[in-house]
Order: structure tokens, then sequence, then C-alpha cells
């Protein structure tokens, strides 16, 4: 059956490939250390790879899922999956590539999803609403299947969904501004630059604390 | 681009808006209490306004959510987790508040949730899960992103989803039977008044135990 | 209001029915011995039930779901709950009664998913995909409300989400050859039978692990 595809560009395509493949390696090197076994591991990397996605397919109403329909999205997330498997155990600094690939996922699904928000013609709020939520879906739900606390929203010192955020809103303040491509490389370069800048302490936000605080 | 909005009535939109308001103060104040960082506080506010009402479009076929599409949406919730931000630290009976605000959002969601079923000509089953659904999606997510395990279920001395479906329940008995209006107000009272009879214990279901129980 | 339902076979709805009885069984048995209230039991047992088949129609665009326009099936869900409430607590041998409605709920809508993703002209990705997340959502969601940790992934000594997938692949790769009912039952055989087997000790899955591996 051929599949009319929706107006997903190049870009849009090539982008998605990536960070199907950074999240499907990120999910794959959870799994080696939780000693998941070798389709565990693929499943893991798979729906990490995916999740992302199928939050902004859904929130955008594109069903069914373009990964669904052109199986090069899955075979680029089980090749993923499997070099987590077969290097994972070899690397010396694994937290900080796991890392790595986590932040490459992040900062491409907040911008393909802002992207598609643009499309439907959403505002400044839903495009970093969709871009946000698309970026740290497939962590989130890495996190949850794997048994951890989805470490989202209170490892402060990460900047995890306000890096996507910030990214989305750059995609979407760009638009119309320069070319697309350059747009996208840009919000990713500010999701990737905001967790790089956290991870070295130099960003915060403020934080409210309960009682012992006068009034 | 023009946007063509459901059926969406004058009533269900301020319905909805009140729901948003009072559930992203609600995800606000859980934050603050976890120590969130100021964007945080405003994601998890967001995002527990939006989940009952993302999980009542979804169900219901009507994407994208009108949140995405009607900025107005967003700007409550944002309004709603700032006060949270803002004001909580200063609360002296800060889980009180709390809970006060979920049920607020309980109530209005699961209303919404079984009119919306209503309209698409559910059976009263259908009618009941979608409003329970709608009514604790919210709480649901802000609970499992926070790190903490939803209380949804197994807090029996709470009612909570047992509350949302009895409102729900009573909003598709009065449908056609009184004004719509009415029938909303009584259905979010039926939510309330099961919350405030749980709490004060005066309301249980019945338990099974096992083991040690004769026959 | 008449609904057109989608090309819903009369075997896929016996399916569907036996599935969503089997899961709602099983999170009623869950929820019996976490001790949650009567109503308690209901809604975790058809959240459960309808979970896997949520998903598959969310992720097929069929939305609204059919459980929800067709009232057999929460009536289903109920009565399965209700069975799990009444004779729960005198099951001698519980663990192994909620595994066997656990693995008979994952057969089934492993196989439904997959014929899901086949009607819709997936490739063998796609369906293994759909498949196995159709088998195992209702056991995610079932397990996350009820506090605990899901355990789809990483209780390798009981092959759960990977008997779901090699389950929907059987019925992928039979399509066509033998007829749609002999390939369900197929399917559902391949899941039931490596579940027992993997139970048993007999088949394992290799394992990566971390440091200590010479190279």
């Amino acid at each position: 059956m051929a599949w009319d595809l929706p107006d997903v560009t190049l870009n849009l395509r090539v982008l998605d490939l990536i960070g199907i493949f950074a999240f499907s390696l990120s999910g794959a090197l959870l799994a080696v250390r939780k000693r998941f076994d070798l389709l565990g591991v693929v499943v893991l990397g798979c729906v990490t790879a995916v999740g992302g996605g199928s939050i902004r397919d859904t929130l955008t109403g594109t069903v069914p899922p373009v990964y669904l329909r052109d199986e090069t999205y899955l075979w680029v997330a089980i090749l993923g999956a499997m070099s987590g498997f077969l290097f994972g155990p070899r690397l010396e600094r694994f937290d900080r590539t796991l890392s790595v690939f986590d932040t490459l996922g992040l900062a491409l699904f907040a911008v393909s999803g802002a992207l598609g928000g643009i499309t439907l013609g959403f505002g400044p709020l839903g495009v970093v609403f969709v871009g946000a939520l698309s970026g740290v879906g497939g962590g989130v739900i890495r996190d949850v299947l794997a048994g951890e606390v989805p470490q989202v929203l209170y490892r402060r010192d990460q900047l995890y969904a306000t890096a996507a955020a910030c990214g989305a809103l750059t995609v979407y303040l760009l638009h119309g501004q320069v070319s697309d491509l350059l747009g996208q490389l840009l919000g990713a370069l500010v999701v990737i630059g905001l967790r790089w800048l956290s991870r070295r302490g130099r960003v915060r936000l403020p934080v409210r604390r309960l009682g012992d605080e006068g009034s």
C-alpha cells in the first residue's frame, strides 16, 4: 500500500533519523547498565527513539506516526540499539557517553517538534510546548520503563526541559527570518549549549524554598 | 492559519480554563515543594494542567488538542503556575491548599470529559470512562513526573477516581433532563462532595482482603 | 448516533473481548492484593483491559477507540474486574493465576495489534512494534498505576516483550500463507509458549555485562 507522506521535508527527515539513532543508543546504554537481555536492549532503545516523535505526531494529529509507515526509522533505531549493545560495555566513560547522545536526541526532537507546531500554525506557546514535550518524551518513557525516576524536571543542575523549551522558542523566533535549515541548526545549538553550560554549573534558574524565609 | 474550532461551547471553555488554572497551580505547588527551579515549576504546572484535556481529546479524536490551537489555555496555565511559584512558599496550610486545587481540577475535567463523551454519542460506560480518565489524568502525570507514586487508586481514604466517575455519571444521567450548565455544576458538586466526605472519613468502599478470612 | 465501525472482523472482536477479560482480571487481582477498594479494583481492571487497545488504536489512527463506541467492551472489562474482586481472595495459587491471565492478555493483544498494523499496510518492523506495544501496554499501565515498577523489560527470566514481539512477527509472516484465524491462533500460541518456556528457565537471551569482562 502506498502512503501519502505528509509534508516531511528532507531536512526534517534527516534530523529525525539522527535524533532516533541518538536516543536509541541512549536507551540501549541504559538497558545494558540495567542488565537487560538482548531484546530488552533493542526494545528499550526503539521505544526511547520513537517516544518523542510519537508525542509530537499525536499532539499534531499526524497518525499513524511516520516511523510506522516508513521502515527506515525503525531500522535506524535498531541500528542504534545494537550499537549500544555491542559497544556499550567497552565504554570507559559510560555516563558521559549516555549523556552526550541523550542531549543530541533532546536537541533534535525539540527542534522537529517545534517545526511540527509551526507547520500547523500554532502560536509561540503551542510551539514551545510541543517542542519541549517532543524533546523530553523519549527520555521520560525510557526512564519509567527502566524503573528509574524520570530526571526531566527535578535535576535542576541539568536544565533539561528548560533547554528543550529554549531551543523550540529559538526555532519559532527565527522562523521566516533566516532559512529553515539555519533556524533548526541554531535551535539545536541552543539546546546543546544550555545543557553544556548547566553541566558546568554556569546556568541556574531561581528556586523557591518553603518555610524559614521570613515572609 | 484559521482553525475551525470544534463544538466547544462557551460553558465548556470557561470550565476548562478554571480547571486548567487549578491543576496548574496544584502542579506548581508540588514542584515548589520538590524544589524545582522556575522553569521546572512552570513546566510541571502546564503539563498537569493540560494532561486531562490531552487524554480527553485523544480518546475523542479531537486533535490537535484545543489548548495548542488557542493560546489562551497555555497563558492561563502559566498564570496558574506562576501563582504557585510566587505564593506557594508563603502558604501556611500547604497540603490543604494543594488538595483544594487538585479537587477543583479533578471535578472540572471529569465533567468536561463526560461532556466530550456525550457529544460523541458514547453510552454510559464510555462517558464515565472518559470522564474519570480526563479527571485523574493530569494528577497522575504530575505525580509520575515529580517522582511520586500516583495516589489515584490506592489511597482509598480519598475516593479519587471514584469521585470523578460518579461526577461523570451524574452529568450523563442529567443530560437532557436539566439544562447543560446545571448538569455540569451538579456533576462537579458530586465530585467535590465525595472528596470532602472521604477526607472526613465518612465514605468508604468495601475492600477484599487476602487470606485469613474463613471462606 | 450510529457509528460506522471500522473493519473489525468478528474474529478480531472475539479475540479482543477475551483479551480484555483476561487483562481486566489480572488488573483486579493485583488491585485486590494491594487492598484497593471496590471501585479501585474495577478502575484498575478496566484501565489494564483497555490499555493495550488504546495504544494500538492511537498508533493506527483509529479514534475514538472501539471500546468507547461499543459498550460491550467495557461491560466485559467490568465483568472481569468483578470476577477478580469476588474470587481473587479465595485463590490459593494467587500469583500463578495472575500470571496466567496476564499471559493470555499479552498474547491476544500482541496478535490484534499486529493485525491492526497489517491492515494499515505497515512493514514487518512496524507490525512487530505495534504488536509488542499493544501486548505490553496494558500491563505497564497497570503496574505504574498500582505503584509497582513495570516488569516488562528487565525481568529477563520472563521474556515478556520478547514473547509479544515474536507473536506479532509470527502473525506477520503467516499473513496470506494460512487463513487469518489460524495465523492469529499460532501467533498467540507462540507468545504463550515462549512465556511458558521462559518461566521454566529454558529460554534466555544474551546479556551484556559492564566492566570486568576483558575486552
